[in-house]
């Protein structure tokens, strides 16, 4: 292309010519689908306590009958079914009170025809018994009678001995973030050491001669480190471990050697910053001058974001980021977040609590061939969401702040239109 | 009433009917209304790398402008607006370049009329310069001449000074939970000790004489305690610190003493299991017992979870939850987050990321006077989630696992129809 010829800023350190690479943009699908070339991490064994919100490592079935007994999920009185048929509050029942059952026992004796037993709920049913009459249909004539007004049928009221799970069936499928039902799940079958995938850890490296540390007051020229902290909030909140290797000039040496240390730690790695030409040839010179790397992506049909770098080295990948930090977040929400998903373990089948429907509030065009992600804000309307676009430079970090989430305007389109229906991506 | 009026099981250690207060229901909103009678817990100063999802518990004004000097977002030349006016494609203009501007740096001299200066993204714009001319609309001549294809407004492709944020505004507001977004910000500020709410440290009793620990192999009659892990995983998920104060025995005294412990050492106490008579007395009692201690709730219109019994002890929050694992979740989602986010000092305003929006695939009837919450499975459908009711009673622990979600019908409906646009929590 010619440009920036004379020696310069823009050609700190490096011999390649990256303006022809930046322009063979991909798409962001043909980026996720990269993600398979790289296998989720090793699993180890957690307690209960712990397992919430990890990714399950491995199918589990169920090494007992739940709850293992029958049960009475009513208070009231343990029948045979038989005993009560034609029961009515006009033409009520009579059965032979022999006893009180209480919780977390064996029933000392069982019932016959005509017999009941007092029964707490979640008391054990005993022999003879089929299901349980609920107090609120009876009354209590003496210490051995007590009057029926409503008939049950076999099986009513009680949860049979295998009626929430069967030994042997698979109740969790590996892949799943566990919930607080599945860890319920898992407390119910006496699972106390659960099998997940590890926590990914991350690396994050800060680029740019003018980034100084969030402690440090900046000279006239300089901006503290905002991308780190805010890639680190987003990579613990998909449930990895975010690593901080500090801020990198612009330097081939220190960069390599900031890498290296980043790849030899993590399992994956996120540079940011180096929004100009020059940071993202030294970039691209560093990733490629690292042992076992390949380049796999050198600009993405995304906006903002489109300079994303992605390189495999050893089996991990290595992502260059916009410095620009909302380029930076919308590339780390539309491709690095699936990349993490995939490290983690986590299948795709799951429901996405990050997504929610909403109203546009007005047109929006979009450049095809691009995907767009648009800041919007939402505001309740009727039953729904109305999302009203956030306006203003990549650059500045309140217009992320004062969004919501993200739209995508898929590549094919030329925009959306007011009072479309759109999913936004919660931020 | 008269029911139960044998000594039993049923009435362990008490005095007074309790069936007639339990009848006396009152709404789930007149529940959640009484949040307010509680403080949320004081507030404490974390560094910004543990600040996020916390509670911001001071509003935040910018102690700086941001970004504190007018920067380019290009790479290109920085030049006077008025030098480029009138240039383009057919018509272009030509600028003296008198040096290159690099990152982090004050630039050595300033610019005038007519004259330009190469400039990388993010570096500080020279006195003199008001606008940046993208590289993509320049061609370089020589060292000392740049041709420029377009023309720029003044601000054009710089962000100002005090563009992203001025010194003093207020950017950050109490009770909101901090996003990655929020992170970035306050790094930007140079902020890294962050004001929040503590997080709520929130107590749990099993109770049950036929709960047993999660390790030990339960009996006939028995089961695992799996109420305290669900609950201990739902109060984790809300940034509580979830406290596990043991099982305790259908025994007066025993209950008495844990109550007095987990209060002790908690802002919240949940109790749970009890879904007998007996042991809902029995909880009643000793929460009656217990010294500054009134009954606010003692029966809740809802299904399930209608025993749900609340306390206010030393301005502490005591609720007994339902035995039914179910029935104990509806009622965390429904009652207890409330109580939660209002004493992690969260504000009510921000998006609700665990509702979404889905079409019923059928027919849900419900009691009018009661608000029901039923389980649904979520699948795709279109553009939107089709919720397909779980159906199955409230003490089976599976139903949570195949459930995505809940749909509230309100209390005033007689249900929902089949295509009906609903909205969902997820669970």
């Amino acid at each position: 292309m010619g440009l920036f010829t004379q020696p310069s800023i823009f050609e700190n350190g490096r011999k390649a010519g990256m303006m022809k690479n930046f322009f063979n943009v991909v798409d962001i699908d043909q980026v996720i689908h990269l993600a398979r070339q790289f296998s989720p991490v090793e699993t180890e064994a957690v307690a209960l306590a712990e397992a919430h919100q990890r990714v399950l490592a491995e199918d589990v079935a169920a090494p007992e009958d739940i709850p293992g007994f029958s049960r009475s999920i009513v208070d009231g009185f343990a029948v045979a079914a038989g005993s009560t048929f034609g029961a009515s509050e006009q033409n009520p029942g009579y059965l032979e009170v022999i006893g009180a059952l209480s919780m977390g026992t064996v029933p000392a004796q069982g019932i016959a025809n005509g017999q009941a037993m007092q029964i707490p709920t979640g008391a054990m049913l005993p022999d003879g018994a089929d299901s349980a009459v609920m107090v609120e249909y009876t009354e209590t004539i003496d210490d051995q009678t007590v009057e029926v007004h409503r008939s049950v049928a076999p099986g009513q009221n009680i949860i049979q001995a295998d009626e929430d799970v069967q030994k042997g069936q698979r109740v969790l499928t590996q892949g799943m973030r566990l919930r607080p039902q599945e860890i319920g799940l898992l407390a119910a079958m006496g699972i106390d050491k659960v099998p997940v995938h590890r926590r990914p850890v991350v690396g994050i490296i800060s680029t740019g001669d003018e980034v100084v540390e969030v402690t440090q007051k900046p000279k006239l020229g300089q901006v503290r480190d905002v991308n780190s902290y805010t890639l680190a909030a987003f990579i613990a909140a998909d449930g990895c471990h975010p690593v901080f290797h500090g801020i990198s000039r612009d330097n081939f040496e220190t960069l390599q050697e900031a890498c290296r240390t980043a790849l030899s730690q993590s399992d994956m790695v996120i540079l940011s910053g180096g929004a100009s030409v020059g940071m993202r040839d030294l970039t691209v010179d560093v990733l490629s001058s690292l042992e076992d790397t390949e380049m796999l992506v050198h600009g993405v049909s995304i906006s903002p974001g489109k300079p994303t770098i992605l390189a495999r080295s050893r089996g991990r990948a290595i992502w260059g980021l916009p410095g620009h930090v909302t380029s930076a977040m919308v590339v780390y929400t539309a491709l690095v977040r699936p990349f993490l998903n995939h490290l983690s373990g986590l299948a795709t089948s799951t429901v996405n609590s990050r997504i929610i429907t909403a109203v546009l509030s007005r047109n929006l065009s979009s450049a095809q061939g691009r995907s767009d992600f648009v800041r919007v804000r939402l505001t309740p309307k009727g039953d729904l969401w109305e999302a009203e676009p956030v306006l203003g430079k990549s650059g500045l970090i309140h217009t992320m702040v004062k969004a919501d989430g993200l739209v995508a305007i898929d590549k094919d389109t030329e925009g959306l239109f007011s009072g479309d229906q759109i999913q936004v991506i919660l931020i």
